[in-house]
């Protein structure tokens, strides 16, 4: 079933998608944090923790002031593992609205390419998002992303 | 030329093709044969069978019995491959409309994840879809895959 | 801040920029071509070159007879390395609006895949556009390609 979602909040969900991967791609980490609600989750987890249940995750900030902190750290240690992002999501579909929260699945793949320009496959998975409305502009309520990818080999550095 | 086609149907065919991919990365295969019509055809070939004319196809379901059969066969098969499927489509673009049968391209990209958790590219290619509504659903009338990827490395089990 | 854009001239933009990715990966150059303005740039440059802020550009076509000669010399040189192409193309997202001309944001994969049917990454990245209507139709004034990848193994013979 498709959810009846006027055209320009359905073109305005996706845009924040694409815009959370676009600012991490142009490394603005400080205006990607933008896009969060004030209060709002960010959780990275694989596939194999939410299939068998597990409550474990590779990142889970549960407020906006852990999400600073996680790019302010980042910030810091990134000189370890110079790269640039590149994520290609597709597949945006709202699930369905609740009292003004829109659920929102979609696919992503995510290649790091590293300072010699070689491009390598990262990670690919899904984001399983809830989105609201503030003051007209859509932000991420909880923004979760779930990797079939856990054999990481890189350091989970930038967000995905 | 871009197709007079209303935004929300537009939104319930991508939503219908993104569904498609959706349903079959969840493993939920017995709900992705709702996706089509009474009377369709799922057929997955290779560009070089198409653009060669050969009539050979690596799958080629005429009616919908012989999808639920195929579904069924794998459900059975499976154990022999276990792995997480991970579509990302783009591109999705109506082409035309004749007589409420709607013609769409888009492009894939399928992953496996195999149970160590790492993911390999298995396969690019493209739908043309035929979708007609039904009950103002939209369903596939034709689901046709045309890989461009035929050196495929792992059994052929879970429908692209 | 998502650009109030009428939805049939937002869709009427995203299957351009899919149609440019369609027509190269059916091997249509001739007809990619009529997807540009008279007046136009087609550009494929690296991010590392955009970052340091080099002139250097893989190809650089500042007007539509340039554009031309490039696809006729393709189609002379192309018998040394002959393949399939495939783009899939997301987060496409009107980035804003001035003077009829709307600045376009989107990211790319293309793979390529010999005649063994073997697929590779070919390359990800972003395409910067600039896109006007000509009598109602959306072509590119400006078409950017901005490769993250540059280590590329193969000749950049197709259009990206």
């Amino acid at each position: 079933m498709t959810p009846r979602v006027p055209a320009e909040i359905r073109t305005a969900i996706e845009y924040l998608i694409y815009d959370a991967a676009r600012l991490i791609d142009d490394d603005r980490l400080e205006d990607w944090i933008g896009l969060f609600a004030p209060q709002c989750r960010y959780r990275v987890t694989t596939r194999e923790n939410v299939d068998q249940n597990l409550p474990i995750a590779l990142i889970d900030c549960d407020s906006l002031g852990m999400i600073k902190d996680r790019v302010l750290s980042y910030r810091e240690a990134n000189i370890y593992n110079p790269h640039l992002d590149r994520h290609v999501i597709g597949n945006v579909r709202i699930l369905g609205e609740q009292s003004g929260v829109y659920e929102v699945h979609s696919s992503y793949t995510a290649y790091q390419t590293n300072p010699e320009g070689e491009t390598v496959l990262f990670s690919v998975g899904k984001y399983l998002d809830k989105i609201v409305l503030i003051d007209g502009e859509p932000r991420f309520q909880e923004h979760i992303v779930i990797a079939d990818t856990w054999a990481v080999k890189n350091l989970l550095a930038t967000p995905l």
